[in-house]
């Protein structure tokens, strides 16, 4: 199979939203009237973003779902995409898959893939998303103030114990892992989430290094500090059991102890610097909270009030007995 | 140094053509009135487009080069661009160099770098580059016209003949090396050219991957035909006093006959089916033939006329006596 035939076996499908879609030097394109472009690139890298094994149709869609969540922490809607692609060689069965996970979140989302590039290479994926915002409406980190609540959209840390489970360095049963796992391979972007947010968030981002080294970027871009209380993060059931089986005095101490003590470590580490969750974490005024809260169930997505914006620099986060914990690693960093 | 210090330090420059530059989860720009989006994206592996210890300003170059290209052939005028890379360890004079070399030829296009993403693994760049184009003025693969002058600009081979060099494939003098390398490892995109030609031209791509492939996409996208002349393709000096010294006796055939023979069809398969020449190829009508040569001199590029668009399918090239040659390798293609 060529080049050529491999794009338009499995990258090829109809884009009536552009003037001009894959096969040309360039792709083709116009803005609505009123809007501007929101544009963000991410490269999936094999061995570092995910496993070189992984499920080929939960691959594809990761790769357009992470770059969709940076349209969501845009408040910007989702238009076109472009996918510049690395191959070791040519698989069919992974081509015809990945291509089936990529375009069925792209269908949901009436994303258009435009163009891209496929070269030989180690496995690479890079995709260039494309959206639409209503000038002056768009959701930027900059722009928090102080008094703002701060809000996190789902659960956090789920999959950063999927991770932890596949590096083994925690040990889940089959149920737990299986609970946890989708959050890693299956992240579901909050497009409507931030849509429903123009207006009324004053900052937003997506959390996909961890929730205290992203929040710092709310902060150092809208200088302002922030109060997180640790109990309010909002975990999933089977993060906060394991939590719970980790605090509670096991039967046999002696055998247990440490490897609680670093198990819970771990846990919080999850929680609290994490990467992959995808999910939202926006700060709007108190008086917006009830219309926050409203708005977000009317897209169906859970929202969490963790914490609030204070004047100074830099998060503290709090403990239940209001003890300040140190949060340790502030999110993954490719370089440190 | 973090992630996020290499991206202030190495590729945060000022954006006044964007709303929103580096630094947020998506970039916002405005496409300027009754103009079209053209957007491109282009990746360059290590070991596959590249050399791994290629020299880092000029790789900087290409890697944006390569994409600007594919702005000049759609008539484009390049506005914006993100970068993707994927780097094993952060080396700060490689990043040093190779920023000051992609951002030397982004202003010299007056290219604003808005975006893109950081992030560890085997050297990968990826550009995604955006221009902006009147409504219906965009040169497209389809539309040239049976009857249409074959156009090339400058001269083909030399990146290929430096690449062969460089593989042991041919031996050149350093001279000859010095001569041909800059086509290889500093193409100049042809943007002046392709806007040029907006509005003359009825067909135009880039020659990525060599003529003959290249102008394949052109005649199969517009459903013609081509005849192309093989003296009239444009080579350099250097390429073109090796052709002459292969096809001329050697005083000494016994022992050169046969290396002549393979490096002559290896000069041929550099003009033919060379890749990496960046050069435009452009189809336009016979009555615009003065109105080409007037328009590419004012804008200091030699343009050539090669060949016709004829009725049917594929390209013929013909030799000086009017024999047809035929091409072997059609073009550089990753997965063959």
């Amino acid at each position: 199979m060529s080049e050529f035939d491999l794009i338009r076996r499995h990258f090829t499908r109809p884009t009536p939203s552009a003037m001009l879609g894959v096969g040309d030097d360039a792709a083709l394109f116009q803005v609505s009237d009123g809007n501007v472009l929101a544009v963000s690139s991410d490269m999936l890298v094999s061995g570092t973003h995910f496993f070189p094994d992984a499920d080929p149709y939960w691959l594809g869609h990761k790769t357009l779902a992470v770059n969709l969540s940076d349209m969501a922490a845009m408040g910007a809607v989702p238009r076109w995409a472009t996918l510049a692609i690395a191959l070791p060689s040519v698989d069919e069965a992974w081509l015809s898959a990945f291509s089936a996970g990529f375009f069925a979140l792209a269908q949901q989302h009436k994303v258009a893939l435009i163009g891209g590039d496929t070269t030989r290479g180690a496995l690479n994926l890079c995709v260039t998303i494309f959206g639409e915002v209503p000038q002056n409406k768009a959701l930027r980190r900059a722009g928090a103030q102080v008094g703002d609540e701060i809000w996190v959209s789902g659960c956090l840390g789920d999959a950063a114990l999927a991770l932890a489970h596949l590096q083994q360095r925690i040990a889940l049963t089959e149920a737990e892992f299986a609970a946890v796992a989708s959050a890693l391979h299956q992240p579901q972007p909050r497009v409507a989430l931030g849509l429903a947010l123009r207006g009324i968030a004053h900052s937003a981002l997506d959390i996909s290094d961890g929730l205290l080294g992203d929040l710092a970027h709310i902060l150092e871009a809208s200088q302002v500090g922030a109060t997180v209380e640790l109990a309010s993060i909002p975990v999933s059931e089977t993060l906060r059991s394991l939590t719970y089986n980790t605090l509670t005095p096991s039967p046999s101490p002696e055998g247990e102890g440490s490897d609680a003590g670093g198990r819970g470590a771990l846990l919080q580490q999850c929680v609290l610097s994490g990467g992959d969750d995808y999910e939202l974490c926006f700060t709007a005024p108190l008086y917006h909270h009830a219309d926050v809260v409203h708005r977000a169930r009317k897209v169906g997505v859970a929202v969490t009030r963790i914490g609030h914006i204070v004047a100074g620099q830099g998060c503290v986060v709090r403990d239940a007995a209001g003890k300040i914990i140190t949060g340790g690693n502030n999110g993954y960093d490719h370089f440190k």
